[in-house]
Parts: structure tokens; sequence; C-alpha cells
């Protein structure tokens, strides 16, 4: 039985999940699992939805099949697109929602055994995207859904240097969380002009303090402990987080 | 397998929606497949469930079940139904929330096969839509729920009349969703003393900017490109949406 | 097939859930159907999250599993465990989430079978709860998790004395619900210096009116029709509920 998930900025006030989940069950053969991953993506917040995807489909089996709908510019340029990469499949519009996937195949969504009969402007999800994965669930390969293309979309941010690291997402807690792995990060980081040494857990601090970490994606993350590191640091995205440099009395920092 | 959606205003903090699933896992025969449609509808909106309800049911299969918990008078006159309409079975309570089905049969719930035991005055969800739809879904007939009635439950604006649309619905993105067909919409709209030429996409205006164009379910939509609609012209649900005047020196509107 | 529910403070924007859920659909034999109770859980609040779980998952089916990921001593000193209680099994940090659960056996998870290889310090709902869970739904026995223990975890209120309640939840609808049962109640209780009679339905009084009334976890409720509770009363949880003195003249309150 195949894995079928949903990423989307539509909430769970409105239709619009619904009908996607309606389109899976009357289409796709072999009765697919759907699976909510997230709905509340704040509304076109394409890298927020990057990160998300990237983080939480790594412990899906390989095979699974999940779809991205943070769509700000549907009905325009940007191009729908199936991407097989990490030995998954990925749904969805080529604007930057798959950045953070390990680079693999991409194929247009042109066939029409991939697409909806009909083709509204501003619902792809219901009437591209959710076909699509349908049709891989029901055993056809991505490979015949259109040409090949390169993959376009892009963050703000580029691809990351070694030993740089930025804040790549705020999540609910108000956790800073970048990308620089803990194999770059030394002892210590530097961001926003503050070093912060890296420490185990919340409990290495007093309540209210600051901290960093390595957190569940593998990376450096920065929180207050019972509290809320955003407000504290007023960073946004794309901000820089280095390691520390090292004082020269051999200390780790100061 | 039977398929049941859910779509209630108990939010995703409570543990309503789960008692709901735990009483479907724990009656039904044959393992339904129980489907997430939308919990997040505004607390006590009949309006804002009915479209929901209408919109996202549409694309599920025949046979389908779809219980709708939007209740603000729980335990008092209103009735509980089961709805057959449009190959579907609908499950709730007669207060407004099938308004935009298309006509069909109605079963008040009286039979204690569809029932919970013991039935609490203010958690029919559930005691008795949850055990309605596990009956249906194990294979009883609705038809034997209890006698049969006329559907009563209305919404503030009645039925459409040719050619006069309403707002009936205002998404997460705060666009304005009409029940204005796109047959009897023409090229350009009037809504709130403004002109609207209907467009195709998002993108062809600038970013900030008014349009008016078909939307997912068929008719017209207004919205702000990068923007919110609802915002813009601070108009509530009911108001009238309707073809344009032709510009008599032969233009579709100015 | 087993039933794993999802009980968690994670909300619906970031990729925790769909990571759990990843991992139960990897690792986890059989199958299990994978249902989310409440991911809106008030960041950290344990007291609300205990009340969920406990009015939810009653109503599922016996030998379904629960996972309860609200943890804001993750990495610290509390224990991970499983409990076995109600003929259900539940799995989460022992911080008082469990609390309002009948007496049970509870085992600590320390086995390898029930942990990933690799523990995060900061993500035990997909490093030490959603495998354990999934090793329970692929047929591995609780008792072989690891040592039998004694569940430490309390909330600010103790356990409930004869004819005493407090004000134990507050639900989206704002409507204040305590843990005196209705067996205890009377015929009117005393709440916040206000006597209440308890009545059948909301309909018994005026729009916005206050009202007390058996709710549907079989206890007191205090509510006001078509409006909310919470701002009318400001009362916080832990708030006494007691059953109301009776009048001397006989009548059963004043």
């Amino acid at each position: 039985m195949a894995i079928i998930t949903l990423t989307t900025d539509f909430g769970t006030a409105d239709g619009y999940v619904g009908a996607m989940k309606g389109v899976i069950a009357r289409i796709a053969r072999g009765r697919p699992v759907v699976v909510d991953l997230a709905h509340d993506i704040p509304p076109g917040d394409i890298a927020h939805a990057a990160w998300v995807v990237a983080t939480a489909t790594s412990e899906f089996p390989y095979g699974s099949i999940h779809i991205v709908v943070v769509d700000p510019g549907v009905g325009g340029a940007r191009r729908e697109i199936i991407v097989r990469a990490n030995g998954r499949y990925y749904v969805g519009p080529d604007n930057g929602v798959f950045a953070y996937l390990a680079a693999g195949e991409a194929y247009a969504i042109e066939n029409e055994r991939f697409r909806a009969e009909r083709v509204s402007r501003t619902f792809h999800g219901r009437d591209v995207f959710a076909p699509a994965a349908a049709a891989i669930a029901s055993g056809d390969s991505p490979s015949t859904a259109g040409r090949k293309v390169d993959l376009v979309g892009r963050l703000p941010w580029g691809p990351r240097e070694h030993q740089v690291g930025r804040i790549v997402h705020i999540d609910r807690f108000g956790n800073l969380i970048s990308d620089l792995p803990e194999q770059e990060a030394g002892r210590a980081v530097l961001v926003a002009g503050q070093v912060l040494p890296l420490l185990g857990t919340y409990e290495e601090v007093a309540p209210g303090q600051l901290l960093a970490y390595i957190g569940s994606a593998g990376t450096v993350e920065i929180a207050v402990r019972d509290g809320r590191a955003d407000r504290r640091l007023s960073l946004a995205r794309g901000e820089l987080v280095v390691p520390a440099p090292v004082d020269p009395a051999g200390g780790p920092y100061r």
C-alpha cells in the first residue's frame, strides 16, 4: 500500500485539504494511506514549507509520495513537477519548496493521466498535484509524467558553504533552527554578535536563559529555556550562524 | 471499505474530535477509513461549514459518509438527520449545514442502532452522529434510521436566483467566494459598487490590485494579488455579486 | 490492526508530527492505523493534555495505543514510560500527562527495541515514543520495554476528594469543565461565590446567561449560552466547584 503525505498552507478551516483527499480517494488504485504532515504552513511561506518537508519526509519509508502545496504563484509561470529524491517522490510547484532535498530527477506534470480533465487556474493541489500523486500510487512511473526538467526554484539564501550556517526555520516554540550541522559547529557558535556554547539540554541553563544545542535535525538550534528565542533575539531567517572563534587563552568561548 | 469524513468546529486543542474517532473505531464494522476534512470551522458558523462541506465532499467517491458537527443548538429543538444526496451520505444537525447540497432524502436519527446507548445533551457528535455514520459504514440503510423528514435548516440568504450571486464564503487567504456560477457571470461583475473584469490568473494584475476570476468551485471569486480582499473591501457574506452592465459603447465594462 | 493515536503540543505548522508518523510508517509491522487526536495542546500545558487524553481515549477500543508528547522537560530528569491502564496502552513522559487515568502498570522505556538507535536530546516524540508505540503495535509486550516503575508525574491539584471538584479544563468554546461527577453534584453547584442550578440544555437560559449542567464527560460544566464562560468568570483551572448548600426553606438553591 502506498503512502501519500500532504503539506499545505490551506489551514484547517476551509475545504481545500478535504477536496484533495477526496480526489485521491476517488481516483487512486490500491487504497493509498493519506497522511497529514502539516496544513498550517504560513500562507505562501515557501522556505517554511521547504524545511518542514525535508526534515519530516526523511523519516518515511522509501517509495512514499509527498505532496507539497505552498504555491503563491499558482496559475502563473512556475512549473508543476514530480521530483524523485532520497528514494521518495515529491509532487508540487517548482518554486523552492524542494530546495533542501538531495539532488534528484525532476519531471514536468504534463501527461493527462497525471492531471484532472479540467484544471482550474487557482487550485492545482486538487487538479494537478493530487491526481499526479494518485497516478504514482497507482503504479505509473513518474518518468511518464512529462519531460525531464531542471529544478529552478530557489530560496532567498543559496546552498550552504562549509562552516557557514543560517537560521532557516523558526518553529512553534520560537526556537531558531539553523542549517549548520553538528560536525561543523565546534563547541560554540556566533549568532547576532553573541557567542553561545553548545549545551546538551535545556536544563543546563536557568529558566529564561538563551542556549544553543544540536537539535533534532542534527543542526544547531537556539532556544530560551521556558521561553521564546524568536522574541528575545528578533532574528529573521537568513541570519548567519557560524562556529565561534576560539579564545586565544584556550577556552572554547568567552 | 467505507470512508467517513469529519467536519467540525471543535478545533484541534480539545479531545472532542478524538472521542468521535474513538467511537467509530470501536463500533463500526469493516474498518472504515476516517478522514479529517476541517476542524477549525469558526465556532458555530453554520454557513461556513455548509460551503466547506458542499465543495469538498463532491470530490469523494459515491457512497462516502460525511459527518458535520457545527451545532450551536445541540440539545435543543433542531433535528439530527441523515441526508442522502449526490450519491453520498451526510450526517449532522438540520440547522443549515446541508443548505448547499442538491435535494435528497433526509431521515431522522431515531433508531437505537444509530445512537449511543446513553446520549449526552451537549455532545451529539460523539453520541449520535458518529454512531449513525458507523451504522451506515456497517451496512445499515439510512432509511432504517428513522422517519423520513423534510430538511428545514436554512442560511440567512435563501436559494439563489438566476444571475444573482452573493459572497458566501471567505477563505483563509481572504478571498471572497461567491455562488455566482461561471455560466451566468458574463465578462465582468459588479460588487460593492465596483466593476471588476473576470481575469484568468492573479498575474494579470499588479501586486496589491483587486481582481475577479472563476475560482475552484466554478464560481466568481474576488481576490487581491499578494493581499487579502476581505480587508480591502470589508464585505460581509451575503453581499451581492451580479454580472456588470455592459458599457453602451461596446466595451465589456469600464 | 493496531490503532496508534497522537496527542501533542507540536501544532500543525512544523514537521514534528509528520516525523513521528514517518517513524511509525517505517518501522511498525502490521500497518497500524495512525489517528490524530489533538496537536494544538497549548505548548507545555500538561494539565490540558491530561484531560484531553483521559476523555478522548476512553472511547477507543481495548488494545489501542496512545502517544502523548507534551514534554517541556524533554532531555531532563523525567522518565519515558509506557502505562497499561483501562485495557489500553499509553506512551509518553512521566510528567503528569497520565494523571487522570485509572491506576495501571508503568514501565520505563529502556530496551533498545523500544527506542531509536540514536536518540536526540530534544525530540523524544520521534526517537522514543513513536518507536515504543511501534514496538507495541508490532506485538512486543510493554513489560519487556524496561523496569516496572511507579508513576510520579502530578498535576498542581491532587487527586479529588468526595464532593469536591475543581475546574480542570477550559475548552475551545470557553466552557469551564470540572471533575465533579454527576453523582456527587446534587441539584446546584457553588463556584466563585455563585450558586448555579444544574440545568439540562443551553436553551433553558436566555442568550448571554451563565448556566451549569452535566457535560459530556459526566461532570459539571459551566457555560454561557452563545458566549464564553471563561471570559465572564475569569476563573483559572484549579478553582473549586462544590455542591451548593441546600436552602433551609427547602428549595434546591436560591
